[in-house]
């Protein structure tokens, strides 16, 4: 990775014009995270206290859940800075690259991407592994499936909740960054001045360029690396439930996901090697999808392998579904049925992936609908992206109903967990993939700001249309192992939480799953009102200078690139705070006023209708996206051929717009949301447990379980104490 | 209510011109009624075939089961013909009242709505009633708690199945045709030829208008009466549970919903007489409110009252409740608990009212917030409208969550049941209100269209504008009901079915949860989508006969008014079948293959996420409508007054055309959509409960029951069988 990553600092830079301009992006990313960090100090002091607090009212918790918090809030953050700093050297170093080949451009773009992909996976892998290995050392002193495990496990979990916890700000505060600056770039840019995309005359076009690096770059580093790290954890936490008779003194099940991401890991590495085309025509896409490919079917044969190895022969089960001493009929699995599992895992994944492709893909039915629709104006074609996306959740959930269904048949709880872990493994090479796409679109915006020949702008061009394919298929790969993630977690929760049920036909768990429902509407509703705010703020800035300053559009004075800059930082700070904390309080709030069981209700509402409001809104953004785009190139509606400039483009235009927001914020959100919701609640869930609380805090515990038969209680003890 | 009707026919029609056209309007309303129908009667009859023949497999159901479902059917398209026919009257006697004075044309539309509101209530209690009393007397013999009140119950359900179907098919073709027809006429008309609107010129204005009535008046009806009849069934259901010493032999809490519906339409004929105004400045809003209220506050004293006459002193408690022949601790209620329910019923009703009112009414923040953001163009007038329509869920969900936690609280699952009869007691006040609008509208378009002096069209807009309104807060109190309602039926579903958790924490109900989520989204997409297309259609038709017959726009030629009457019907009659056999299809089909639980995990997911879009969608679109209606009288946009066609005025028009559909097809129909899956599933319980069928359909029956200690499967039967 230092190799890749001092091979991308030795490329060449371009003019001084190149320098001058990237240099601008740079500073405006850093001026970004450093805002961001400060605000996010606070908070991470503030939650860390809370947290050593909480660590010592409760047996099997410790006050060094603050430590581990502190060290995963630190490595999200760390991550989302190394992949920008990366990105912010390979864009100009593209676009120099594309004065000579499509090949070469490739190949710097793509580095970056890797350097990225690879430091995010490194640090969680190191990260997560060595804190376990630590707490391992100093909690589990007799049994490995016992309480001291649980412990140490609990204590890993702050890790996790760090680490999402920075992830969530750095995807909503990026998001809204990066949208904010396009729409009120484009808005008065192109719309209003009828100046090109990333024309240097644009005061706007800076900030724009500097929202494609925080938001989809940093953003995109802290959302994935949270999700890897969570879904490890809620496999080991599940894990430690499997009584498994393993030459690794029974811990076989809780490392299992750290060796998978390993080899997805190296894997990895692997498939980025072979990702390189020759001519100026070979297909991009295809390099890629045999790197992916590569790399997973890789993963997939060496994860046998190592299950044969670690798992033992024989029956394996959980210390949950144990009554008097034996594992109840159908709920014990073998290693085959973890491996099955993992199968599941990836199959959904790449389902999900390419489901996404379908309703997003240019030239498909869903989008030559939603153009067809531009023809009869803006509303018809904003009612036909609202139904194309809305539909487009249909498959999608249908295939991870199947996915829980089957991963749960082929090794129960931990087989849905271990699933997602496979879905994750190679996460280093999905986000190479996923961050070649904005290094690329920044080459471009350097390429034209900086006016160099057209054949450079149309190599990065080509690499930007594979980069907007990849970015969405990345989200359908994303909402659909956050969906798994949070399932895991919610086991995990409901362990933990020493429950037998969430029975939602109990009136409280069933308000608690209307409320949840509820949470990613108002979550979507502030995240796309604040790129509406912020936007209009940016386009009367940019009127004001177009007025103010004499002399910009003949290219006589330079625009006030910083101010714009400022407003898109200062917005997207201030309008992260309320979603995060609605995210951060609720589960706390809900769990401790009414008991875990209405917890899980909320749990089930908030996934539910987060993974539905994640599918509908990045799909109908996409689908916008691209039904505009398909009018660069011209697009035939009822026997007339329709271009740029035309009404119905002009209609696509608008779609677009309300996309944007759409796909680059809320929607991808969701996925944050969901997880980091979970992950709260697992962190504060021995805290709810009944048996370890004073009974001031259970009285909405179901009645039936204080008054259930003995046998019932010796089962719930069993669960607990086992 | 026959005087009344008698009354209005009697009032004048007007000139030969008036005459003509409203006789288009309602021989246009009849052609779609009459095609709904015999598409309508096909499925009808198969249904009760299938009815009929289930009805013989089970011991608790019977082959009666298809005579109350095709009761049941008549009579909800009965109670949509009724509204229509006093609607397609009293739109063209209003017209000529309106020529006299304000109170006049009040006096005939508000008696128009009357007419309807009581015809439907009178029609659901005495048919409900009398079937009731019938199977009553046919099947129970022994033990009004036990099993044959049981199958009673279940035969009447048929009734509410037969109801609840033809209202979905009613709302969803409905809300087509109308939106269809509106969107077709106002894109050419409007926007295009630039005439206004309900021109006599436009060919689709006659459709326009027959949509007012067969979408909001025949359709509503069938809803109201569909959530009328569906309330009282629930409640009745869980009622038997309810071990009651009263003087009527134990059945007064299966009594008590019926009485409390005739309490309720008794007082609204109260409320109803109150409402009239004087002057021509005098409120008509608040002549609505007095006689509203009135109706409310009488039937809540009364009710006080009957519940004390009806129901014993003392503990009361329902058989699922018992454990060992002793109530669980926590389980009982009284009936002043029951009487808390019903209030907790009414305040809820209330509430949800006034938060739609804010959320879609002129000159508040949401309404507001919309126009400023129109002055940056159409995308963020949308993005505006729906960040509104997303965040308008927070407070109804967080109300709706009070009231069932409130609810159960005073009365376990009998009091959510009874608090949604509560609710729904005054629906023929709450039809009058709501019909009396599109009766006013319609009136105005003949006003328009006779080319009548313009104080006339000055009245009938004063009643439009206050019934738009009204209109909203209708929808607030719908979904309410509707989501109460739903929750009663699948509580009484649990029993029926025999189970006794509905645990979501299985991965099979988790699944079945994520499926029953997706549905309201699938459902939305093709209702909207459905609209979309029939719109294009409606315009290329009316730009065909602008360029085909000349003179139209000289007043010269007559358009073919017939033709765009013809595809809407024919589109509307098209698409409502697909969007109506997924929500009759799905429950069964699940059930069926994967057994009550994920049933009820199915519907949980459908309720909730139903009741989010239905929110989201309708207030979207009433907010989206009165931010366009602001511009009539001109908005102030930082400093700047802006008018009708001024731009910002154009992007609100996009807001309102994408409203369109949200706010009058697939919103309101989320509330039949939640309902009819709890009824079919309702239907369907006695053959899924695992003790009454072949061991080889609860395969998917969790082991644990299988397996459970002899005390609870002792439990489990006492449930069924007592």
């Amino acid at each position: 990775m230092l190799v890749k990553s001092a091979w991308v600092t030795k490329q060449e830079t371009g003019d001084a014009n190149m320098t001058e301009l990237s240099g601008y992006i740079a500073d405006g990313a850093m001026a970004f995270l450093r805002a961001e960090w400060k605000i996010l100090s606070y908070f991470v002091i503030i939650a860390a206290v809370l947290l050593a607090w909480s660590g010592t009212t409760v047996h099997n918790s410790s006050p060094l859940i603050a430590g581990s918090f502190l060290i995963g809030a630190f490595l999200s953050a760390f991550a989302g800075y190394l992949g920008m700093r990366i990105a912010t050297k390979a864009n100009v170093r593209t676009t120099q690259a594309a004065k000579t080949s499509l090949a070469q451009a490739l190949k710097v773009s793509f580095t970056g991407g890797t350097v990225m992909g690879l430091g995010v996976a490194g640090l969680a892998i190191i990260g997560l592994g060595s804190l376990f290995i630590v707490f391992f050392k100093m909690f589990v002193k007799i049994d490995v499936n016992g309480e001291d495990m649980a412990k140490a496990l609990d204590v890993l979990a702050g890790f996790s909740l760090g680490a999402e916890s920075i992830a969530l700000f750095a995807r909503v505060g990026g998001g809204i960054y990066t949208k904010a600056a396009d729409v009120g770039a484009d808005l008065v840019g192109k719309v209003e001045a009828g100046i090109p995309e990333d024309d240097v005359r644009n005061p706007a076009t800076i900030a724009d360029n500097v929202g494609d690096n925080v938001g989809d770059v940093a953003g995109m580093g802290a959302d994935l690396f949270g999700s890897y790290v969570a879904t490890m954890l809620a496999t080991m936490v599940l894990g430690r439930e499997i009584h498994s008779n393993d030459a690794m003194g029974g811990i076989a099940p809780v490392l299992l996901p750290m060796v998978i991401a390993g080899l997805g890991l190296i894997f990895s590495i692997v498939g980025a090697g072979l990702v390189r085309i020759k001519g100026e025509h070979d297909s991009v896409q295809k390099a890629l999808n045999i790197g992916n490919w590569s790399s997973i079917v890789l993963t997939a044969i060496a994860t046998y392998f190592v299950v044969q190895w670690m798992l033992p022969a024989g029956d394996l089960f959980m210390s949950r579904d144990l009554a008097n001493g034996v594992p109840r009929v159908g709920t014990s699995f073998t290693r085959d049925g973890v491996f099955g599992a993992i199968l599941v895992g990836l199959v959904v994944g790449t389902l999900m992936s390419i489901i996404t492709e379908y309703y997003t893909a240019m030239g498909k039915r869903p989008v030559l609908s939603i153009i067809r629709q531009s023809s009869t104006g803006h509303a018809t074609n904003i009612i036909g992206g609202l139904a194309i996306g809305m539909e487009s959740t249909v498959l999608p959930i249908l295939v991870l109903a199947a996915g829980i269904f089957g991963s749960f048949h082929f090794a129960g709880l931990y087989g849905v967990a271990i699933a997602a872990a496979g879905m994750m493994a190679t996460t280093a090479m999905q986000l190479a993939i996923d961050a070649f796409g904005p290094i690329a679109d920044n080459a471009g915006g350097i390429a034209e700001m900086s006016g160099l020949p057209p054949e450079v702008r149309e190599r990065t061009d080509n690499l930007d249309a594979v980069g907007n394919t990849t970015a969405a298929t990345g989200k359908g790969f994303a909402i659909a192992s956050a969906a798994l993630t949070s399932l895991a977690l919610f086991a995990a929760f409901v362990g933990v939480a020493g429950i037998a049920h969430i029975d939602i036909y109990k009136a409280d768990v069933l308000a608690g799953l209307f409320v949840g429902g509820m949470i990613p509407f108002i979550f979507s509703a502030l995240a796309i009102s604040a790129v509406g705010r912020a936007a209009m703020a940016m386009v009367e800035e940019v009127r004001r200078q177009f007025r103010e300053i004499p002399g910009i559009m003949e290219y006589k004075a330079k625009p006030e690139y910083e101010k714009c800059v400022a407003i898109s930082t200062k917005a997207s700070i201030r309008e992260m705070v309320a979603p995060g904390l609605i995210a951060l309080i609720t589960p706390v709030i809900v769990g401790f006023a009414f008991g875990p069981e209405v917890l899980g209700g909320l749990l089930a509402g908030v996934t539910v209708s987060g993974v539905l409001m994640g599918i509908f809104q990045s799909n109908a953004g996409g689908a916008w996206d691209n039904a505009k785009k398909s009018f660069e190139k011209g697009v035939e509606i009822n026997g007339e051929t329709y271009y740029k400039k035309s009404e119905p483009h002009k209609a696509s235009v608008t779609g677009d717009t309300v996309g944007d927001p759409f796909k680059d914020t809320s929607g991808p959100s969701m996925n944050i949301l969901i997880k980091l919701m979970s992950i709260v609640s697992l962190v504060i869930a021995p805290h709810l447990n009944p048996n370890k609380v004073p009974p001031a805090s259970v009285k909405n515990q179901p009645v039936k379980e204080i008054k259930a038969p003995t046998a019932t209680v010796a089962k719930l003890n069993t669960v607990k104490y086992q």
